[in-house]
């Protein structure tokens, strides 16, 4: 094992935040101060306002980003400018620099408890685009919904489908989920659908990346420059409701089963943390188009794992351990296919992977699938059983990546159920 | 007739835009000053940064409001704002008041000739759904993808059906739309998809409303409270690749077969000012569930025309000539419906109808629906003739409502074909 980096902030064995990680987010203090961007190290929160205030950035343009309240400023500047602001705190809070260390006033003005502050949106979400990269998930729900021998719709091995999601109801982990009502299918052997609160709710584990700097109108980004309009990595829970969704998708797609809610982690991963985890991505067969063939093929080794805390239990059930490598298409493929056709993509928007599900029972993304679209019980800890979710669940999802020596984690994607309306 | 209010400012003889109408844009002046929003009357723009500035308007929030460079806090505001600002620009601007009119310092830095100024976006728009609420097209489509006898998709008639839209490539009219490139499905006898430019690009004849105040996450908005969260009207071009579109959108619905850009006019015109054009909506049946059932159920008699101008060609082809009111479901019941699971809006979203045809052939509001999917040629003038869009031409669609003794126009909506890359 090489000597690692270490800082002078107390960090855990195991804490998902070493210096190694430092992901960024948005923070309210308790002071009632505005939201400003920060970065996780340990159980506290770097506020870059003040690293920024007190002159530890070069240059005015990387100050103004830290004095706003998103971080759709700091991600339009792109890659050399967040490696540079890596490597200047990563320098600020290694073990061996007094510049933070040895300033007391400093150092507690910038390096706040975790404990002491909220965590907000870290960017304003201009569209949210969601994908649907998963073979297993696709293979899974085409199963249930039309047969073994379609499962895989006739575009899916070419296509890296993807649709548009509702970007306002995205929602910062920890924000309660209230059970939408809506139309559903007419109840078997009646002509008219019902109204009633959804009886099917779900959770997709998925993860999502925020887009850096964009593309103008009518330009195209090509596969093997896509890396460089990612800014990082964030857990995402596409909360749906299955029965609204099934009477409403034909022929436009997912709308109200989808859009009641989506649930992000806080902290956003940067692909330089990322890089020590990076392997190989699936073979395609067929081959892709050109558009979407990359020079060098690459995933990222991101375990993933699903729990769910029914009310009044004082514990979580994992009921899924899953892998971001797993997916078919890559986010590279995904962000060149979005933009083939001269779309747009602008700073802090926010293209989602689609459901994450593996190769075995153990490591499915939703309950649609656990359950097998209802007719199998998915076992809890404590004798508890579901098909889906019920009033006062809390669906928690974790994501750590294992490092020689260390951790890089997302900390959490967590959201409970209210009773509808 | 009654005698018609008067301004001061010449507005011609059938002019879109008289002391009636009023309609509120975002526009650049020519000195290069920052964007900021006015309201069309005859041949100018009122600069209302400028009325704002000259303390014409009651209070600081509403002369916050036209300091901005989007109409999005303006819209957040509410009707009662809206109609003060209404009837005193009605009052500034009238023949027989002299704020204005006589104060030639004043009046000159506040009223500007329209040719000098460049329209902007008037909104940043946070989300951006189009429905698909035209019966008509519905079925002429339907007919064209499935059979006559399945037409209608069997959740049409009890769902206000919509999807999410791409935000980013929303343009104001005049701005050119690249033709896209993308994915086309398989030649006949072939396993792969082509890859090309788009031979199928059309146009979709729409109007869409501008969201006032909205509704916050897990909250509704009761269809006959959905008027007061309706700022204005705006004439939409949903442009779109049908060959694309074809592959692409099953089962997650339309993506890159529209996102390459949507154009909308520049100038919103405001319940206010349709107030006179409100008529009958289309009755229901079956009828509609109760949160889509209205007390007092009314549409707006807008009247649509798309022409078509060549390359090269001096004179614009009316191709069609189609009405709001023909739509089933109303602007109120699509708002209800998006909110119904507790979806929010946000001031400056962006809601629109998808492509308004009517009960003739001359009233269609697509290209794939005149030509029957390319079956057949449709005529324009000197010779010319169709079946989807070439190069060079531009589309341009246009709306009056007829009042008595004066007209309420939107302006025109307008956009050219480039070249695909
Ligand atoms: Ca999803
Ligand atoms: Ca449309
Ligand atoms: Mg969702
Ligand atoms: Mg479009
Ligand atoms: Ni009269």
């Amino acid at each position: 094992m090489a000597s690692l980096m270490k800082s002078f902030v107390e960090v855990a064995p195991g804490s998902q935040f070493p210096i190694q990680n430092l992901p960024f987010g948005v923070f309210r203090p308790s002071n009632g101060a505005s939201p400003r961007p920060g970065v996780a190290i340990g159980e506290f929160v770097v506020d870059l306002s003040v690293l920024a205030d007190a002159g530890l950035f070069s240059g005015p343009v990387l100050a103004s980003c830290f004095s706003q309240t998103s971080l759709n400023a700091f991600m339009a500047l792109g890659r050399p400018a967040w490696k540079e602001v890596r490597s200047t705190l990563q320098k600020l809070l290694s073990a061996d620099e007094p510049t933070l260390r040895d300033n007391d006033a400093l150092r507690s003005k910038a390096i706040i408890p975790m404990s002491q502050v909220k965590m907000e949106m870290p960017a304003v979400i201009g569209d949210y685009t969601d994908f649907f990269s998963s073979r297993e998930h696709a293979t899974n729900t085409g199963t249930l919904f039309r047969s073994k021998e379609n499962a895989l719709p006739v575009n899916w091995l070419h296509v890296p489908i993807g649709y548009h999601g509702r970007a306002s109801s995205v929602v910062i982990s920890g924000t309660d989920i209230r059970r939408p009502r809506g139309q559903t299918s007419p109840p078997e052997g009646q002509k008219n659908p019902e109204f009633k609160a959804s009886a099917l709710l779900d959770f997709e584990l998925e993860m999502a990346v925020f887009v850096g700097p964009g593309n103008k109108l009518g330009t195209t980004v090509s596969v093997d420059d896509a890396a460089d309009h990612i800014f990082g990595f964030v857990i995402m829970n596409d909360w749906s409701a299955r029965d609204i969704q099934k009477w409403e998708y034909v022929p436009l797609g997912p709308f109200l089963g989808k859009s009641f809610g989506t649930t992000i982690s806080p902290w956003i991963v940067t692909m330089e943390a990322l890089e020590p985890f990076m392997c190989a991505a699936p073979e395609q067969d067929p081959p892709a188009l050109p558009y979407l063939t990359e020079k060098n093929r690459k995933t990222i080794d991101i375990p993933l794992q699903v729990a769910l805390k029914p009310e009044g239990e004082s514990k979580a059930s994992v009921i899924s351990n899953s892998n971001f490598k797993y997916l078919y298409w890559t986010v590279c493929q995904q962000l060149a296919h979005h933009t083939i056709n001269g779309c747009n993509l602008k700073p802090g928007d926010l293209l989602a992977s689609g459901t994450i599900s593996g190769p075995d029972s153990g490591s499915l993304g939703s309950m649609l699938e656990m359950s097998m679209g209802g007719k199998k019980e998915i076992m809890l800890g404590h004798g508890g059983i579901r098909k889906f979710l019920k009033d006062g669940d809390e669906v928690i999802m974790t994501a750590v990546c294992q490092g020689d020596g260390f951790s890089v984690g997302f900390g959490e994607c967590s959201g409970k159920v209210l009773p509808a309306l």
